[in-house]
């Protein structure tokens, strides 16, 4: 058995055989923080994680690297992402930067993505960037033109292989500015020049100005992970142009291949539709979290395959909140009927066989290209024997339910990183609320025994600690006084 | 009346005047993140943020600017401490720097320090400094030696108006090293020369190297606040050589002044003596934090001035943690009779006098160089007073109470970071542990009364919620069994 990915650079199923044995470097590339992220970023970000997470879970040591792109990324008009956010809140742009670089990575706890090990800004590789642009102009690969410098496409035989589009193709329904001094217009730019009310830029031997886009991530990546390195990852819609100039970028500077295994996640799409501010479709990480807990919003994200197109919707979303509970709650009674558990013993020989048997299941479909529908298909029909086992009343001894246990550890929490660890609380299930029913119980006992001074007690000493207590038709409930 | 600082710079008491009116630039130097801050570090940050919300209080339009120094900053000994620190860790620099800069924010976040605005690194800003030091060259008070750039010490007649060292005195006490160039001993390293396997370094017109510690935060402080700025804060324990070489470099390369105020926090020490790991004396901000908590750390530093010398002891923080309990238990109080008031009516005439008096008295304090102790006594008086009228029962009217609160958020909160809303569960007085109390106190009556059953329900449905009861000769204690 071995691991399967779906390489894009070869439009093929392969092994996935690691550089340095042992050893994974791995690139994402990052979100441009500009704004608050959205559950586009969720899918294209929990999608990596778990494939972070599997080949942790493999054994390899993997060194993740995931670029913050703060700088040079720009719009189909030419207006700079950053600078325009900036504009709008009325800040200098660091500031921004900084408010929603922060805002990015607490979403991402939230959905308890792992962080990168390391996360490299965009504005804090400048020389990096430079060098490289000096390489390609060394090679005749790139040409300066008006303080600003090209890349020349035409020089580069490579140019397409990533996206399979000619030269000729890949102007279609891309938008190319008109700029001076460019030779042909699918040539794109690795430094800008930058007119003196631009704020960030920098000096280079071609003036001030700053790098263009897709610079950062050749740079970046090799610099932290070495040229090759072995997988390059991100969202499918960055396929081309920027992941096209990536490799251009890196291949023609040094005539060394680039990334060896391309793995992108599909995009995502709301009611069916590609989301946009314009449409009202816009649906930010935060609003998500608000309404769904991260388990259920990473349920979903798993529940289809990382490469294809998924369709968020409020009945997908409560689909996967009710997986989440099924699951859960089926941990939860395995783990009250673990502490409970005394007995010495060995694994039940029939269940050792039946977790092998499980655990080779969800490795054979992690393993064909990372395919987390079918391992969550079959951790949810082992839940339903759990459910069937717990709920039989037969005897199972400690050890069998640890092993269990250890099962929903290993391929719940570790790889997929559904299973925290406490469970969260229910939904007024939480202990308070469970206290406060055994008091309400306790004072309607006493009513029945006519024993008003204990249940009247009961009532004023929950008072005390700042509980009231309202008796209706429906029964007695409570809430928080102070 | 107004705000009045003692200015380092000076060396006196003066009235402070924004270069802009209404409008504060405030730059203080971070930490060098190779390993976690410890609780001097707490010191620092917690007065310079006290400063800094008090200026926000005041109305002032504050961007607030802090480094993070993740390159250059060495030893006594010559060895770089990222370095060192990713040697001793076995990884990559930059991994190194990401877990130690996520670790710092996390302390500051758990205790209420303002995040800065903007948090610049030092190798995020290698093009300024190297700007930086071409402009010293230029004007001719840099001079390069071997792949190396030093300051001319003797060539700026301004290098000792911070410390008030005298060119010969400043050599005391101070390991130099021998570098092969350098034409004065005081002379300091603008840019160093990287050997071929040292990994953080970068192409500059000297050559592969990398930037001094002290042009760092020149560049970055005129970057983002311009030259010059309102206040340079930090520890005074880098007023030399680090932020006098910061003047030096600032002042020499433009002609103009750097830093218009200079505050500076004095140091902590740990049982009367300097914190070091060989005596065993070193307290990590984690540590401090498990054992008191945050607001009882903030108000053990704000009881002394900024500027002083401040002892950790347990008894100090064990004083703290009574005032913070106080503080809180009184503001609890407040906020239930405001819970339940419901009556109109304006704010009662003498409290209203009485409250603009206590605002009065600790803006006083306050505007006196950032008088915390006389502003936290002038709190605690009034708390005292609060405290009576609870107890008096005498009837206040909702208004009045609210105004009550409303200084309690202002001064409490806002300035001092005191008093969060909700307040923190008390240690082993949150609303479970009485709801338990409770049960065990139905329970022992129960046993009491000789009516087992009821006794022994009690016990096995706190079980079923999976809380255990023990009992003991001191009674019955409860834990989570689940």
């Amino acid at each position: 058995m071995a691991l399967r990915v779906y390489n894009y650079l070869t439009r093929q199923i392969e092994e996935f055989i690691p550089l340095h044995e042992g050893w994974v470097g791995m690139y994402v590339c990052g979100p441009t923080v500009y704004d608050h992220a959205h559950i586009g970023h969720a899918k294209t970000y929990v999608s990596m994680d778990v494939i972070l997470r599997y080949l942790r879970y493999l054994g390899y040591r993997v060194r993740y690297v995931q670029n913050i792109t703060d700088v040079g990324h720009l719009l189909d008009t030419g207006e700079d992402r950053i600078l325009k956010g900036a504009a709008r809140e009325r800040m200098e742009p660091m500031e921004l930067v900084e408010i929603y670089t922060r805002s990015y990575f607490e979403d991402m706890d939230a959905l308890r993505v792992t962080r990168p090990d390391i996360s490299p800004r965009a504005s804090g590789h400048i020389p990096e960037q430079i060098e490289l642009v000096k390489q390609l102009l060394a090679r005749g690969h790139a040409y300066e033109a008006d303080g600003s410098v090209y890349f020349s496409v035409e020089s580069f035989p490579g140019y397409g292989k990533l996206s399979r589009r000619r030269v000729e193709e890949q102007l279609e329904g891309v938008r190319v500015e008109v700029e001076p001094g460019k030779r042909h217009p699918a040539d794109f730019a690795l430094w800008k020049r930058a007119e003196p009310e631009h704020i960030m830029r920098w000096p280079s031997p071609w003036g001030w100005g700053f790098p263009g886009w897709h610079a950062e991530c050749t740079a970046m990546s090799t610099k932290y992970l070495g040229q090759p390195f072995d997988i390059h990852g991100g969202g499918v819609d960055n396929l081309f142009p920027h992941n096209e100039c990536e490799i251009a970028q890196a291949e023609a500077a040094t005539g060394q291949p680039f990334a060896r295994y391309w793995l992108l996640a599909g995009t995502l799409t709301v009611g069916g539709v590609k989301m946009s501010k314009s449409l009202g479709n816009f649906v930010t990480i935060k609003q998500a979290l608000e309404r769904f807990r991260p388990e259920a919003i990473r349920l979903f994200i798993l529940n289809g395959h990382y490469r294809s197109r998924l369709d968020f919707t409020e009945e997908a979303l409560e689909a996967a909140s009710g997986g989440v509970e099924r699951l859960h709650s089926a941990v939860a009674a395995l783990r009250d009927r673990l502490r409970a558990a005394d007995d010495r013993g060995e694994v039940d020989t029939a269940w050792a066989e039946r977790l092998a048997e499980v655990r080779a299941r969800f490795g054979q479909a992690m393993d064909e290209d990372f395919n987390t529908a079918g391992a969550l298909a079959v951790l949810f029909e082992f839940t339903r024997e759990v459910n069937a086992l717990l709920a039989s009343g037969a005897s199972v001894n400690q050890a069998t339910l640890a092993a269990i246990d250890g099962l929903y550890r290993d391929l719940g929490e570790t790889v997929l990183g559904l299973i925290p660890d406490p469970l969260p609380r229910q939904a007024g299930a939480g202990l308070e609320d469970a206290l406060v029913r055994l008091l309400i119980e306790l004072r309607q006992e006493a009513r029945q025994q006519k024993d008003w001074a204990r249940a009247d007690a009961i009532r004023s000493r929950l008072a005390e600690i700042g509980i009231i207590l309202e008796d209706g038709p429906e029964g007695t409930r409570w809430r928080l006084g102070r």
